[in-house]
This record gives structure tokens, C-alpha cells and sequence, in this order.
């Protein structure tokens, strides 16, 4: 199997959100696509463990926020690589509610669709689910949408290991200088390489990843300086 | 409904083939995502009028091509905008036999997968197919592959009608003069617009239709100047 012919496929990045009475929960797909014209029905695929699907699954509703590309780190990371099991991440975003009582993201959001589940298929570890588009909104017209090849290509963002799409992968040790020696991000696997640093952040090249301000934050995913690790 | 927000769900744009011991068909589609990682699996879906879609649950196996983004007219035309039962499309394309015996497109091609059938379900007036996949190779490492944004913004293509994101429009008839007439591809929709010419195929951006050259073409499918008519 050639894994980098999987890296050609075009993906969006999309926030899918859904709830109950108590709360809220959501998490970033890449796998979103109109499956019918008439009626509009959009095919959505999600792993079984996502606490998400267990409230599309009771609720029968969920709703797709399209991500722009400008959208800020901090909320890929707190809707990519953290679990509504342990953090609500609907405190720190915003959100509406549609017509049918479901959460909306809007926070960095182009457009929205408000879905009502029809059908759920089970294909192993993930289910697809069809939505019937109930309402949707257009909030921000000639926006660039957020792309999984932009992520993956120029943010250097990986598939969490929940995604369809993941891949292992074993973290080599390496026989470096201190000043050479690059950190992962232990919430999204983002590298750090001080031959790089990360300029968007104000990190020069050649920066050890010592030297870099302790209020620095993962590029990809916001996570801390304290939660990266030597590799 | 608005319509505009669709337009930000991110796809890219693919050869879908099939075959059964006579011959083989296959067919432009956006909608491709890879649904588990393991085992790999790939959802795609497909009008129940396509003839590729019969032959896929005939013979269990289609293959996927990702199409690159220098991909020529005349493929998305043939296999974007004409039916398999009209013409035979593997006369006029370079293709290989799987070795489950698919065909799979080559030409443009940056990677292709060749998958068997594992579970279809029904959604209204399309199948979502599931396919295990055999085999995959990269053909063209590094190339870029065609996005339907790319498609629809720069070569200002559109949906066919059985695609799941095509959009019914109603052809307005319009009182200008013979040098603004613009004239419409019948086969795809695309509209030549004397102001803007065809710079890529050489008609300068004023050059009434009824100038251009008798051996143009459609940019966007290949199809030929007497397929335009007055919109």
C-alpha cells in the first residue's frame, strides 16, 4: 500500500457538532460531502469511540461548520486533539443554536449546514451518517475555505488518531546536538526543528527549542511549550 | 437554502471505473473520501442512472483515479459530460487492468486505488459504495491534484446533471447585440463570452464567436464549436 497516493485526495476541514439537553460536543472532520441534490443530503463519516456520535446517534441532528482558511490554531487543536470527555469545548467558542436545538459553530466558520440524521451506515471502526439539510447559512461570501492538503502541506498538521485518515507512526529517537534536537507536540504531533523555527510565531530559524518564550504555543494545534517532547 | 454555501465543501476531482467481460466504463466524480484507515477503505457515490454504477455492483470492483491538475479538457469532457451507453471512453484513454481485472485510468493520473466492493446502501437517487482497497500505486509524486474549486472558479466548469452537487439553472435569454453574444456549451454548460475571449485556446478577449476558428474548442470538455449555441 502506497501511502502517499491517500495524500492526494481532496479534503475540506469542517467542525460537526451535536448535543443534548445538558451539552455540547464537537470535533473536525475532514470527511463531509453532498451525497444528493434533491432532497440536498451531505454523507459525513465518524469514528464510533467521538462522544459526538453518540449524541448524533440519540439526538438525530448535527450540524457541518465549514472552517476558513484563517482559522486560528487554538480551535483545531481544542476541537482536533481534545476529547469532550475531558474539556466542554463549547465554552471557549462561538455558537448558536439552530431551529432544531442543535449547536452551531460560527467562531471561523464560512457556512453552516443544520442536519437532520436519516441514516447511519456502519463500515467498521467509523459510521457514516446522512444528514438532510433542515437550514444553512453563508456567513462569510468569498472566503477561502480551510483545505486538508493547506493544513497537512503548509501547517504541518497531522490527522488526529481518531480520523479516517490516520496513520501510525513510530517516533524515532535521533543522535543529535541539543541545539538540533526537535520536540513533538504530544497533543497534535506537530514537530518543532530549530533548523525551521516557526516564523509565524516570531521564532527565528535556528532557534533551540531551550530558547523559545515559555507563552510560545503550537503552531498547529495552541497546545503549550510544556506539552512537547524530545524525539 | 443557500446555495452559495455548497460551493465551500471542498472536493476533489476523480475517474471512477468499472467493467464487465465486454468492456469497461468509468465516470467524473467529487465525491471521494477515504472512510477507515483500518482496513482502508474508500466511500464514494454514484448516480443509479450512471452505467458505471451497474457494472460496480455487477462485477463488485471499481478503481479511483486522481486526476492532476493540468488534467486535458477533452477528459472531462468525455468522461464528465458524455455517457458510456453513447461511446465507448477506454478507446480514448491510456488505462491498465488491475489485477482483479478493473480498469483503471492512467492518463492525468496522479494515483490510483483499485478496490473491491464491500457494501453499497441507498440514498435517495444515489449509491454510496464501499470499497475495500487491493491495490494503490503513485504515479506522479509531488504533482498537484485537480480540486473541484479549481474547476469551477479558474476553468469555470460545472456540475453535470448526475452529479450529486449539480444545480438546476434556467437558461435566460438575453437582448444584446451579435458582438456580445455570449453562446453556451451544451455539453457542459460552459459559456463563451466575447469580452473575455478564450486566451488559453488563443481567441483574444472581444473576438465575436462567430470568429472563432472552426477547429476551437470547448475549454472546459473538449466539445467542439457547433455544440455552442446562442444563449
Amino acid at each position: 500500500m502506497n501511502i502517499e497516493a491517500f495524500f492526494n485526495i481532496t479534503y475540506g476541514l469542517y467542525i460537526i457538532s451535536s448535543g443534548d439537553e445538558k451539552r455540547n460536543n464537537g470535533f473536525i472532520a475532514n470527511t463531509v460531502f453532498q451525497v444528493t441534490a434533491e432532497p440536498a443530503q451531505i454523507a459525513i463519516a465518524c469514528n464510533k469511540d467521538n462522544l459526538t456520535a453518540q449524541f448524533i446517534q440519540n439526538s438525530k441532528l448535527f450540524s457541518i461548520s465549514i472552517l476558513k482558511k484563517e482559522t486560528k490554531p487554538e480551535i483545531l487543536g481544542l476541537f482536533g486533539y481534545q476529547s469532550g470527555k475531558d474539556v466542554d469545548k463549547f465554552e471557549k467558542i462561538e455558537f448558536i443554536k439552530g431551529e432544531s436545538g442543535v449547536p452551531i459553530v460560527t467562531e471561523d466558520t464560512i457556512a453552516w449546514f443544520e442536519c437532520e440524521l436519516v441514516q447511519s451506515f456502519d463500515v467498521g471502526t467509523h459510521l457514516i451518517f446522512i444528514g438532510l439539510i433542515l437550514n444553512n447559512d453563508l456567513i462569510i461570501p468569498d472566503a477561502k475555505p480551510l483545505t486538508y492538503s493547506y493544513y497537512r502541506n503548509v501547517k504541518k498538521g497531522k490527522a488526529p488518531k481518531n480520523a479516517p485518515t490516520y496513520i501510525k507512526k513510530e517516533i524515532k529517537k535521533e543522535e543529535i546536538t541539543m541545539e538540533k534536537t526537535k520536540y513533538e507536540c504530544v497533543v497534535c504531533s506537530h514537530i518543532y526543528d530549530p533548523e525551521v523555527g516557526d516564523p509565524d510565531g516570531g521564532i527565528e530559524p535556528g532557534t533551540a527549542f531551550e530558547d523559545i518564550p515559555d507563552n510560545w504555543v503550537c503552531p498547529v494545534c495552541g497546545a503549550g511549550k510544556e506539552d512537547f517532547q524530545v524525539i
